[in-house]
């Protein structure tokens, strides 16, 4: 290895990529459904409010790659999978689960600075029509 | 509020926004970047490795308006703008960092399943060849 250790600020560095797969549009959300457990496709498919099945398979497919997720598929009719998190995927998932709790316990807050951010935005628009 | 608390895996809930802004292609690393004090618009663009001017204006609006950053403007000549965390934030960003750090932390691991991954995914091309 060139680095002594990752380093997410540099674009070239491998962990930049996975920081990527594990946070992303999608994949916070498939390491937070695997922390109970293994599951099949179609119980993260269900879990994961308006994910595709297009999105679902990649983001598995990256997770899987950077040794974070474990396929199984196993030799039934109709054949089974199933996805597990390896020991270092459920680190990583503790971490955004870490994540994901703080949001969701603190929805409230966030809304609430949402729309004080708008109301401030409208009143400066007033504003400037006022003193046109 | 419909909700009692925030849920990330319902597509409607704010907060699975607000995920995809402290996480997404950027938010973590503008985030991470924060922890150690306030910065000037241009220090966060020297630190961050291949972000763009709009993609990390966009990034800082986002953080803004969900009340985790704060943007102060100074009445000076030129005009000086810089950006801290809110005491949210900072909860927010320590979450990530944790995240940040881990990935850092074992990129070596991270390189070698994706290589292992990549000489599987060869050796089953090989084995179709071979017994074809």
């Amino acid at each position: 290895m060139e680095l002594p250790h990752g380093d997410c600020y540099s674009a070239a560095c491998p962990a930049r990529e996975v920081l990527g797969h594990v946070t992303g549009r999608w994949g916070g959300l498939v390491l937070g459904a695997l922390t109970r457990g293994t599951r099949r496709y179609s119980e993260l498919r269900a879990r994961i409010e308006g994910i595709s099945e297009k999105m679902l398979a990649q983001t598995l497919r990256d997770l899987e790659r950077d040794g974070l997720v474990l396929r199984r598929q196993y030799p039934t009719v109709p054949p089974r999978v199933d996805y597990t998190l390896t020991p270092g995927g459920m680190e990583v998932a503790q971490r955004v689960e870490s994540l994901i709790g703080w949001l969701q316990d603190h929805v409230d807050e966030l809304v609430a600075a949402q729309q004080m951010h708008e109301s401030y935005a409208a009143a400066r628009v007033q504003m400037k029509h006022d003193s046109a």
